[in-house]
C-alpha cells in the first residue's frame, strides 16, 4: 500500500505514468522505461555522476586552453595569441550569460529563504578580493592605453579582450559578494555546469597570466644576460613593429609588469572560492554548526607586530638593494646575492622558531579536533600542502646543485642553508596552520558558560587531562567497554553514536573553583601568528617584485642546464607566490581563531 | 571529582605526574607542562597532524629523487645515474627494515584479532600484482646479466641495485599478500611514516622507470629520424664503452625494452595499494558493511566476449603491421599511420556506444548510491579522473595541431576524428565505471530476502518509483517535515540519524506478488563490461609495445616544436598507459558487481 501511495505522488508530478505497478504487456513496459529514462535524464541525475560529468567538462576546457598556449609557446607556429584570446573571450561571455541567468532567477525566487554556507567566505576575504579586482581593472585600463598607443600595428582582438575582461571582473565581483555563499538546490545539474565553467574560466585566465608573466620574466632575464655578455640567446620579439603615438606607453609597459602578479592572484582566488561553491551544490548544511562569534581580541599584541614590521621593513630594504645592484658587475652581483641569502636565513630561522613554539604550545595543550564537514577548510588544507610542492622542488634542486657544483661562488653554502631552511619552514608552517584550523574553538564552548567568565587556559589544561577525549584515536588509552567516545573517524564515517558528549561538561565543573588569569597561551599564539603573517607577506613581496636569486645565481643553471632550470622555475614560481598569499589568508583566519 | 579520577588514571600510566590538579607554584606548573609535552610528543599526536607530518615527509623524499633525475637529465653535469641509484637503494633498505619490524611485531601479537579492511584489495588484484612482480624479477635478472656482460666498464652500483631491487620485490609481495588489509591501531604515528615511506619509495621507483622508458623512447625515435634523414640530432650515448663478453647481451637489451612497462605498472600499483593502507591507519571499520557475497554469474555472456576477442585480435594485427612498416619509406609510413587511425576510430566508436548504452540502462533503472566510506573506491575514482588528464592533453594538442597545420598528410582528418573520439570515449567510460562502482549492489539487498528468489529487475523498477530514496538530494521531492531520509551528505558529514532505513523494506513487500524473469539488464551490462575490458587491454598493448603514432606522424611536432611536443608526450604517455591498466582493473571490479 505504501508503494501505491508513492506511485500516485509520482504520477501527480509527472502526469504521464501508469496506474498499475504490476506490468504484463511488453510494449507498456518499454513505454514506461522510456518515460522514466526521460525523467531521469532531465531531472534527477545522481549527485556523484553530475560531479564527474561537470568536472570532466571543466577539465577539458582548461586542457584546450593549455594546448593552445603550448602551441603559442613554439614561436612561428600558425597558432597566434589572438586564437587563445578569442577562446578565452568566448568562455568569459558564456560565464557572463550564466551569471546573469543565475542572478535573475535568484531575484525572482527572493521570497524563498536560501540556504547559505557561512564557512564559504568571510568579509575580509571579500574585501581583499575586491582590492585585487580593482588592481586587475587598472591593468585592463593600461592594456587599453597600450593598444591606443600602438593601434596602428595591433590586432583589434587586443582591445576587445581587456574590455570584456573588465566587464567580467566587475560582474564576477558582484556575483561573489552576493551569491558565493549560496547552497544551490534547484536545477542542480545545470548549475553545476555553470559553476564549474566559471571555476575553469578563472583557472584558464590564471594560466594565461602565468604564461605572460613567465614570458616576460624570461625576456627580462635574457636581456640582462646579454647585457652582461653572458650568453648570446635569440630573443623573442615582443615589441610591436610601430612607434607609440602617445607619451605614456613606457609607463603602461612598466605598470603592467607590477600589476600582473595581482591579476594572477585574483583569478586563482576566485576559482578557489567558486570551487567551494561547486562542492556545496546540493549539500545539506548543518545549521547547528553555523557561525560562532569571532571576537578578535588584540590585547597583549606587542612582540609579534613589532618583529613582523621589522621583518617587513628589512625586506623592502633588501628588495631595493637587490634590484639596484644585481644588474651591475659580477662582483657586486655576487655580494648582492649573498646579502639576500643571509637575510633569508635569518628570516627563516625566526619563522621556524615561531612555528615550533606554536606547535609546542599545542602539544602541551591537547584539545579535540573539530571534525565537522567544511569543504572550504578542507580545500585550504589541500591547497597549502599542494602548493608547497612547487617551492620544495626548487629548494631540493638547489640542494642538489650546490652539492654537485664544480664552481664555488661566495654564496654557495649560504644557498644550501637557505634552501634547507626554506623546506623546513614550509614543513613547520603547514603543520601549524593546519592544526590551528582543525582545533576545536574555545569560543564555541565558552558561549555556554559566559557567566563563569573567560577561562580558556584552565579549560584547556583540564581538558588535556582526560586522555581519551583529545581527538586522537589511541587504542592504548581506549577502554574497549566504553562505546561512548566520539572519535574523529567515527564521525567521518557517518556512524551513529547516541552517547552524550560528556567531555565538554567535565572541565566546566572545575572552572568556578579556580582562580582565573588572562590566557597567556592564546596571547603567545596570536603574536606568533601575526609575526608569521607579516613574514609571509615579506616573502611574497620579494619574488613578486623581481627579487629572484634563483634566476640570477647561476649555480642551478650550471647543474641543470638553462632549459630544464627555467622550466622548473616557470612552473614553480607562480605556485610559490600563490603559496605565500594563501598562507597569509590562512594565517589571518588562524589569528581570528586562536 | 570526575576530574581527579581522570588524573589518577593518567598517573598510573605515566608514573611521574602530580597528585593535585590545582597548581599554585609556577615551577610545578612548568614541570607539569613539560611532562604533558613529553607525553603528547611521544604518544598521542592528533591524527590529522600525523597525516600531514608523514605526507610532507614522503613528498619531500619524492622531490629529492625528482631533482636528482632532473640533474641527470642535463647530460654532462656532475650528478650521475649512480647518485640516484644510491639514493633509491638507501630508501629501499629503510623500507625493508620497516617491513621486517612490522612483520615481526605483528607475528608477536598474533593472539590479537587484527582489524582488516576487506575493500582494500581482492585476490585477483593480488594475483595480477604477483605476475607483474615476477616480470620485474626477470627484468632484474636481465639487468644483472647485462652487467656481467659489460662488467669491465660499468660501476659496481649497477649490479648492487638490481639485487637490492629483487629482494625488495620479493619482500614487498610477501608484505602485500599478508598485511595490506591490516588496519593499524598501535604506534600509529610511527607506522604512518613507515607506510608513507613505502608509498613514496615505490612512486620514486615508478618515476625512475618512467624516466628510463622516456630516455629509451627518445633515443629510439632519434635513431629512426636520423635513419630516415629527417634531422641531425646529437644523440645521447647510452651504450657502455666496451665490448660485451657474453653472447646474450643484445637479448638482454631488447628484453629490457619490453619488460620496462610491466615494472612501471608494478610500482604504481603497489604505491596505490599502500596509499590505501596509509589512509586506513587508525580508521574504525564499520563491520556491518563488510564483504558481501560476490557471485560472478557468467550466463548469457556471448556478444561481449566475442566482440572483445575480435578487438584484441585486430589490435595485434595492427600492432604487427605498424611496427614492421613504420620504419620504411615515407609513403608506406604515411599509409601505416592512416591504417592505425582508421582502426582507432572504429574501436573508439564501438567503445563509446557500449558506454552510452550502459549509462542509458542506469538512467532507466535508478538505484540509490552506495555512500559508505571506502577509501579504496574513492581513490580508484580519483585516479581514473586524474589520469585521464594526460591523455586528454595529448588529444587536445592533436586537435590544435590538425586545425593549425599547414601541411596536409592523408591522415590529417582521421587524426582529428581519432583525437576527438578518444576524448569522448574516456569521458563516457569514466562516467560508466564510476556510476557502476557507486551504485548500491543488488546482491546486498538480496541476501536479506533469499527466500523470495532473485528479482533484481523488479526490485530496481519498484525502488525507482520512490523518488526521495534514490540517493539524490533534490529539495523539490523532499518533504520538509520528514526528517528520516538518510541522504548522502548527511551520512558523510557524520550526522546522527536515528531513523530506520525504511526504503529498503518498501520494495520487498511487492516482490512476492510479481512474476520473476531473469535479469536482462544485468546481462547486457556484463557484456558491455567485458567488451570494454578487452578494448582497454587492446589500447594498453598498442602504446606499451611501441605503436605510438603521436611520435611518428609529424603533425604535432610541426605545430608545437620538437622540445615541447616530446615533453608533453613523455609526461602524458606513462599516465595514459596507467589509465588503461587502471580501467582494466576497475572494469573487472564492475564486472563482478553488475
Amino acid at each position: 500500500m505504501a508503494e501505491h501511495g508513492g506511485l500516485h505522488i509520482m504520477c501527480l508530478n509527472k502526469l504521464d505514468c501508469h496506474s498499475s505497478p504490476t506490468l504484463s504487456s511488453s510494449s507498456e513496459q518499454e513505454k514506461e522505461i522510456f518515460t522514466k529514462l526521460k525523467v531521469s535524464l532531465t531531472e534527477d541525475y545522481p549527485q556523484k555522476n553530475a560531479e564527474i560529468l561537470s568536472g570532466q567538462y571543466g577539465t577539458n576546457l582548461l586542457l584546450i586552453g593549455v594546448s593552445l598556449m603550448l602551441a603559442i609557446g613554439n614561436n612561428g607556429a600558425s597558432v597566434k595569441e589572438e586564437h587563445l584570446m578569442s577562446f578565452i573571450t568566448t568562455l568569459i561571455i558564456v560565464q557572463l550569460l550564466w551569471m546573469m541567468w543565475y542572478i535573475v532567477r535568484r531575484g525572482m525566487q527572493s521570497n524563498l529563504q536560501a540556504e547559505k554556507d557561512v564557512h564559504a567566505t568571510t568579509s575580509w576575504i571579500k574585501g581583499g578580493l575586491t582590492l585585487l579586482a580593482l588592481l586587475s581593472l587598472i591593468m585592463d585600463a593600461f592594456h587599453i592605453g597600450y593598444f591606443v598607443g600602438y593601434r596602428a600595428c595591433l590586432s583589434a582582438v587586443l582591445v576587445v579582450y581587456p574590455i570584456i575582461h573588465a566587464t567580467h571582473t566587475i560582474a564576477q565581483v558582484h556575483f561573489l559578494w552576493f551569491h558565493i555563499k549560496d547552497v544551490i538546490k534547484s536545477f542542480e545539474t545545470f548549475e553545476r555546469f555553470g559553476v564549474i565553467h566559471a571555476v575553469f574560466t578563472n583557472l584558464l585566465l590564471w594560466c594565461s597570466g602565468v604564461m605572460s608573466e613567465a614570458n616576460h620574466l624570461l625576456n627580462h632575464h635574457n636581456t640582462r644576460l646579454s647585457a652582461l655578455g653572458f650568453e648570446n640567446l635569440t630573443m623573442v620579439d615582443m615589441e610591436p613593429h610601430c612607434n607609440c603615438t602617445i607619451s605614456a606607453c613606457s609607463m603602461f609597459i612598466n605598470g603592467l609588469y607590477y600589476l600582473y602578479p595581482f591579476n594572477i592572484e585574483y583569478h586563482i582566488f576566485v576559482s578557489v572560492m567558486l570551487f567551494v561553491m561547486w562542492k556545496n551544490i546540493g549539500r545539506t548544511i548543518d545549521l547547528q554548526h553555523n557561525r560562532k562569534r569571532l571576537a578578535t581580541r588584540t590585547q597583549g599584541l606587542v612582540v609579534g607586530p613589532i618583529l613582523g614590521l621589522a621583518a617587513l621593513a628589512s625586506t623592502i630594504g633588501v628588495l631595493v638593494v637587490y634590484i639596484i645592484h644585481v644588474e651591475e658587475s659580477l662582483d657586486i652581483r655576487e655580494s648582492t646575492i649573498a646579502v639576500f641569502y643571509y637575510y633569508g636565513i635569518v628570516m627563516l630561522v625566526l619563522m621556524c622558531s615561531a612555528g615550533v613554539t606554536g606547535l609546542l604550545i599545542y602539544r602541551a595543550d591537547p584539545m579535540p579536533m573539530d571534525t565537522t564537514k567544511n569543504p572550504s577548510r578542507k580545500l585550504d588544507t589541500e591547497l597549502l600542502f599542494g602548493t608547497s610542492v612547487g617551492s620544495w622542488l626548487v629548494s631540493w634542486c638547489s640542494v642538489v646543485a650546490v652539492s654537485a657544483s664544480r664552481s664555488s661562488p661566495s654564496y654557495r653554502w649560504t644557498n644550501l642553508m637557505y634552501s634547507l631552511l626554506s623546506i623546513l619552514e614550509k614543513y613547520i608552517q603547514n603543520l601549524f596552520i593546519i592544526e590551528s584550523l582543525y582545533r576545536q574553538r574555545e569560543d564555541g564552548e565558552r558561549e555556554d558558560t559566559e557567566v563563569a567568565g573567560p577561562a580558556p587556559e584552565i579549560f584547556s589544561v583540564t581538558s588535556s587531562l582526560s586522555p581519551p577525549y583529545n581527538g586522537i584515536i589511541n587504542q592504548a588509552y581506549e577502554n574497549p567497554d566504553n562505546g561512548c567516545v566520539t572519535l574523529e573517524n567515527e564521525q567521518e564515517s557517518g556512524q551513529v553514536n547516541g552517547c552524550p558528549r560528556k567531555h565538554l561538561e567535565v572541565p566546566l565543573q572545575v572552572e568556578n573553583n579556580v582562580e582565573v588569569t588572562p590566557s597567556k597561551k592564546s596571547q603567545i599564539l596570536k603574536n606568533i601568528t601575526i609575526f608569521l603573517f607579516m613574514c609571509n607577506i615579506s616573502l611574497w613581496i620579494l619574488p613578486a617584485f623581481g627579487c629572484r636569486p634563483q634566476y640570477d645565481n647561476g649555480l642551478e643553471e650550471e647543474t641543470f642546464g638553462f632549459t630544464i632550470w627555467t622550466t622548473v622555475l616557470n612552473f614553480a614560481m607562480p605556485i610559490t607566490l600563490f603559496y605565500r598569499m594563501h598562507s597569509v589568508a590562512c594565517l589571518f583566519e588562524v589569528f581570528r581563531r586562536v
